[in-house]
């Protein structure tokens, strides 16, 4: 789809296209629809960015909880969203060795424990690898610094779910 | 469940229970959960009243447009939330008569066209007839009117939805 034609959408249509670009906030998407037009991607994802920035702290601890736990009770029950399970899947979480899975069980407790809200990460950018190591070492955060990390990488993965559904930026042909 | 239940409750059996008190807005439960200990149920509705009252007006606009039209497309798709369904049958627009459906379809349309979010109304404290009228009588509103006046209508099917879920406020047992 290119941004004329998300430029056209009805908020209803706008909201089932864009409504989980942010995880489970639909709300976000449907507010975001108010600044249109948008002239480019980067402005679309832009005004998400910008919505989420606005909100109070509150807020954003609300955004982080509405994100599952990785590889926890979701993936198991089969109760994760499309580009969750996709993107779970595709960093290998759903095939994680008996080991790793019980390592990652018992960080995600240590971490909700210490920040209350879920541990996320752009799993498109990181291998397991990668996330159990980031894990780990994010657990040691002062809480403020770690909720301000969590929010960029939920702007990295509304980042590339965005590109999923709207045409890169082309140049303008004269 | 009483207040003290609540305030026991993670955050995750919080935005179980409660993510739906605004429609299809989980995200605004889990920044709520911030606020516990509540002391009282009025005191967790208030806490979502100022959530709700914080947010930009795209984000009051983004939580209206999270609602389905009355007697629209999800009620007739039974795509309903469990809870508008029954908030939607109790009022008896499940059982429209043929005039009434269409004139309600052509409003719902003229509403939206002019406000761009739909029409909003506690249904629980209204009959069809009632709903009709105040729907043909809205639509004359000068939009920031509308806008607040359908926010006050989200707080009364949340303050119902509250009274669902959790027990009144009982005198203390000293």
């Amino acid at each position: 789809m290119d941004i004329s034609k998300v430029n056209a959408l009805s908020y209803e249509d706008f909201v089932d296209i864009f409504g989980n670009v942010v995880e489970k906030c639909p709300i976000i998407a449907a507010a975001v629809w108010s600044r249109r037009p948008f002239v480019s991607l980067s402005a679309l994802e832009t005004a998400f960015s910008e919505f989420v920035d606005a909100l109070p702290e509150s807020g954003k601890e609300g955004i982080l909880r509405c994100h599952p736990d990785l590889a926890g009770r979701d993936l198991q029950r089969g109760t994760l969203t499309r580009e969750s399970l996709e993107e779970q899947a595709g960093a290998g979480l759903d095939a994680l060795e008996s080991a790793e899975a019980s390592c990652m069980a018992q960080l995600n407790k240590e971490y909700k424990e210490r920040f209350r809200f879920p541990f996320v990460i752009c799993a498109r950018m990181n291998d397991k690898t990668n996330i159990l190591r980031q894990l780990s070492e994010r657990c040691q955060n002062e809480c403020t610094v770690e909720r301000a990390h969590s929010i960029e990488e939920v702007k990295k993965i509304c980042h590339l779910r965005l590109q999923d559904l709207v045409c890169h930026d082309a140049p303008n042909k004269l």
